[in-house]
């Protein structure tokens, strides 16, 4: 039988720890803080920030909102940055991307101090990744990829695991974090030509191509593990992963479903790297 | 017939190229510059440094050493990084590795400036290429293994690409240059447990294992590129790289030879590197 990966219960268990953590932060006084940046109204920001709001309530850290014109200069937006960077407040800055398009990212994100960077967007952050140092604070989406196999118990070492993916916010620093657990990594991506049999080769298979249902059974084989990371509509308006899931779930050995997978996990281990921050920012003090 | 990829025919192109730009360079009053740093007098150093002074020589880059006492502490090396960062007559700086175990690698290499970084030590250079920006300054091994598969002619999109090595001198980078020309690129490294049935289904591979004659017939067919950046000594004593050439030279598509390959490519693409920097700093002057 078909194991669902259901991102909820990790979640559940990430955020057990983060409030031990966050009573012993309360105990010496320091208040975990997020400092969310919106740059004018896009809905989908709206819409995330209000779920961010609503975890850190749960979980007993700050959320303080920023809200700045959509046509705030670079320079402006960066000296906000810095005026966060002092802040000793904030304990992490999320900044919410894509920027409009007159941002100069490649400043924005050296702006941000790293010790705050929870969405590690600044090059020194990504650069640790890229080393394997697991330390630091990484993207989001890959690292609720890795929350979900290590604690499902699911064995890497020596696995092949096949990423659909080359970007910087997912495909490579996950090749990066599955490497340092000694698996075999395999980054595919649209340039790719026999993909049917490099999946079907692997122990593991992270999707994270955006396009509804596009991955059905002939991909997989029974001992399959996959991990979808793709979000879109199907043709029916409801939100899909990459996975035909209804054609796949009776057949391989895992798979985390859409919605309910990887996507109900990033948002915890954004806030899990806020009270990182905070930590980290206490030892600092002293 | 095996096609043996000398890495002289690629150094020669390359520095065919060079020269025309360090006239351009000479015409300007520019002299490329590069700062060789070396602590102590390790013999593999000392001869790595008269290769490359005699490459320059050749070539028209003027060379200083810069000879320093093995047991300098990080502070005082650091400051040392700086004068040379803040002289307008060094283009590009190169710090023989490994340091000694008293030095503080992680400040070192955030001592140099980004514009005089060669060899590729500052994280910011080293984000860049994860980023798939080949602007800038490469380290010099995956880079030279590059321009070897370019100048050949050899297609890299949509091939499958196996590297291994997974360090951030050899595997890494060099993934991301491949990623980045469209190829797929799959990891190895010492764990992986199917390593024959990967490199048999590959197109090229690069191997980097640092074991004489390691990789006999069994690992590849005949359509095999192969890229050795493996150099050890074998039984005998004589240099040799990862793959036993001996049995495989009449039998795969092509290969490098070690010495002869990859490794003679090296120090030329280091020292472009030297004269890029200088244009650099030409076009800032302005």
């Amino acid at each position: 039988m078909t194991e669902i990966l259901k991102g909820s219960l990790v979640a559940k268990k990430i955020k057990e720890s983060m409030a031990e953590r966050i009573k012993e932060l309360e105990s010496k006084g320091k208040t975990s803080t997020i400092g969310v940046v919106r740059l004018g109204s896009d809905p989908s920001d709206i819409s995330y920030e209000k779920s961010i709001i609503k975890s850190c309530e749960k979980l007993g850290i700050k959320s303080i909102v920023y809200e700045k014109d959509e046509n705030i200069s670079t320079d402006d937006l960066m000296q906000f940055m810095d005026v966060l960077n002092k802040n000793d407040y904030i304990s992490g800055i999320l900044l919410f991307r894509p920027l409009p398009k007159h941002i100069d990212e490649e400043r924005i994100r050296t702006s941000i101090s790293p010790d705050k960077d929870v969405d590690c967007m600044h090059p020194l952050n990504l650069e640790l990744i890229f080393e394997g140092d697991m330390e630091g604070f990484a993207p989001a989406t890959p690292k609720a990829a890795m929350e979900i196999l290590i604690h499902n118990n699911i064995e890497l070492e020596g696995k092949n695991v096949v990423i659909i993916n080359r970007s910087m916010v997912v495909g490579k620093p996950l090749a990066m974090m599955l490497l340092q657990k000694n698996a075999t990594v395999t980054i595919c991506h649209s340039r790719t030509k026999n993909l049917e049999e490099l999946t079907r080769n692997a122990d593991i298979v992270v999707t994270a191509l955006g396009k509804a249902k596009y991955f059905d059974k002939k991909y997989f084989t029974e001992k399959s593990i996959v991990i979808d990371v793709g979000v879109s509509l199907d043709r029916e308006g409801n939100l899909s992963g990459d996975v035909d899931f209804d054609s796949v779930s009776d057949f391989v050995e895992a798979i985390t479903p859409v919605p309910g997978g990887v996507g109900s996990v990033t948002t915890t281990v954004l806030l899990n790297q806020v009270v990182k921050a905070c930590f980290r920012q206490l030892t600092e003090d002293r």
